[in-house]
């Protein structure tokens, strides 16, 4: 985790944008604007209108990444958004993600993948840590994250393979613990017959994971997924995961605050870093600017300003409740 | 479920074909065998071997299919092994599942997605539930899938947005429950205060999932996953989910017999569908007739007849124990 820890220390922001375009998200001429360049290159009319809007979510990714990537440590592109696609769709997602890293952001690929054993090594794929295709530049590494995000229902044997990857590739994962949405106490917050809860035991189980990938500031490859939504669970997991660095969804349009994620910080103010993305990324749809007569330029120039603003009252707000 | 239903009492086979390539399980003389063609097509030479391969999988995966689509009602490929190619990966699995379907087989997409509800919704889109492109010949369904499997980790609102897409566009899914893999007890066995398991919790949620969507066949669109290595506990599961379909992976070459899974049938020899990969499309391996100087052509051959060979054994095997 060392790589994030710096990227944080380096922008003094612990806030990481979630890339997560919609359809509502990206202003209309953006998409328009891409209509004649599809019909050419899209050979069957049903593609067009889906390989028209994967076009305008990258333009959209970059227009934000430009305008954010100096003030940000990170970036958490969702792909299910890109999924929802097609294979168009995840194009998009791995040039947002190379086109991020290039500018210098750490990507965390919000992929929430989880399988058996053989099959989480070809997630792991998603590292970078596939051995055909290497070359003088290293191990082929097509999906351009520097971390992703799992899931842990199929256990130890479903993560270990991520694991091997991350800590050869030197990136990270993070694995769900704790999630920000209304259903996560079903399954989540059970109690089990020793007295702990589901979360508790499957934190136990990431703070295991990550033993003897403790790296200079003293967390672990394996990060946890604590949903900002529960500020008293945060706060005592930080305390019982002493080397597990947390991702904190919930932030912002979710309803989580400041004050809600500042027990999620350690005592010198580092492990944790908060996602906001329709905050930042659909900034500019509350700044009253908008018309639907501006050209797609303008447009673009206005989601820019909007996210890099947006951002920047995060990281102030970030930073007033930090230890 | 009653797609998958009919097409099992038409083929009198509840078994499904696992389609998930690794580069050990195509001849070599496959893959080298679009070495030019890649050469001509692919800019970027470090991504050659990985397209080359995605290339070489949907042909194998072609030949197996045209050798078992009238036995077999169904095929499952796992996006995992495709993923590990990167994109390129991504388009071989929807070309494969499009192949799959249009020759009469019920595709079966274990991607174990699996998220808060608003990103939930967008990895419905592999349903083919998603507005934009919905064109004359109905919504836009890029991935070509009849059914999915999820991850129930994150509850309720996780899982009712694939319920939604399943039920508008005549599919299905599968939650996973209790998985075949040796670590699948550190979190889903774990013992409640209640008294039950954590999988018999999901069990109960999973049933409950399904209400409302319950078909002609008696079975509801939320199936469940239960592991082949886990026989008590799947006969079990049967008698507490009456209105839920199992898919049942682990049969073979991760060690499950018939006589394992026969009690996930229900009285009437449904309720249940019995995958195996390895051991259908890597049958050639055993056959003792190959031969590194084989043609290409050869080589598929050899291929989809130890498929068809490996695909009718295990459908006797299943049909013996069957009540």
């Amino acid at each position: 985790m060392d790589r994030l820890i710096e990227a944080i220390a380096a922008t003094q922001n612990p806030s990481v944008v979630g890339l997560d375009p919609t359809e509502a998200l990206v202003p209309a001429q953006v998409v328009a604007s891409f209509a004649d360049e599809i019909a050419d290159e899209v050979e069957d009319a049903a593609d067009r209108p889906a390989a028209q809007l994967a076009v305008a979510y990258f333009e959209y990714n970059r227009a934000i990444i430009d305008a954010i990537a100096d003030i940000v440590p990170a970036v958490k592109p969702q792909i299910a958004m890109y999924e929802a696609l097609g294979p168009a769709g995840v194009d998009a997602y791995t040039m947002t993600c190379e086109y991020a890293q290039s500018h210098g952001l750490y990507v965390i690929g919000d992929i929430k993948r989880g399988d058996i054993g053989s099959t989480a090594a070809a997630y792991a794929g998603h590292l970078g840590g596939v051995a055909f295709g290497a070359g003088e530049s290293g191990p082929y590494d097509p999906w351009h994250e520097d971390a992703v995000t799992v899931n842990p229902y199929l256990g130890t044997d479903g993560i270990t393979p991520f694991v091997e990857a991350a800590t050869a590739a030197d990136k990270d994962i993070f694995a769900l613990v704790r999630t920000s949405n209304p259903s996560s106490s079903e399954i989540q917050e059970l109690e089990l017959a020793g007295g702990c809860r589901v979360y508790e035991h499957v934190a136990d189980l990431v703070e295991r994971w990550g033993q003897g990938t403790v790296g200079q500031h003293r967390y672990s490859r394996v990060g946890a997924v604590v949903g900002a939504t529960h500020p008293e669970e945060g706060r005592a997991l930080r305390a019982r995961m002493p080397h597990t660095f947390f991702l904190v969804p919930g932030y912002g349009a979710q309803g989580g605050t400041a004050r809600d994620v500042a027990g999620m910080f350690d005592d010198a103010g580092s492990g944790a870093i908060v996602n906001s993305s329709r905050g930042i990324i659909g900034a500019w749809r509350k700044t009253g600017a908008y018309s639907e007569t501006m050209s797609a330029e303008s447009a673009l120039d206005l989601v820019a300003d909007a996210a890099r603003n947006a951002a920047i009252a995060m990281r102030d707000d970030l930073r007033a409740v930090m230890p």
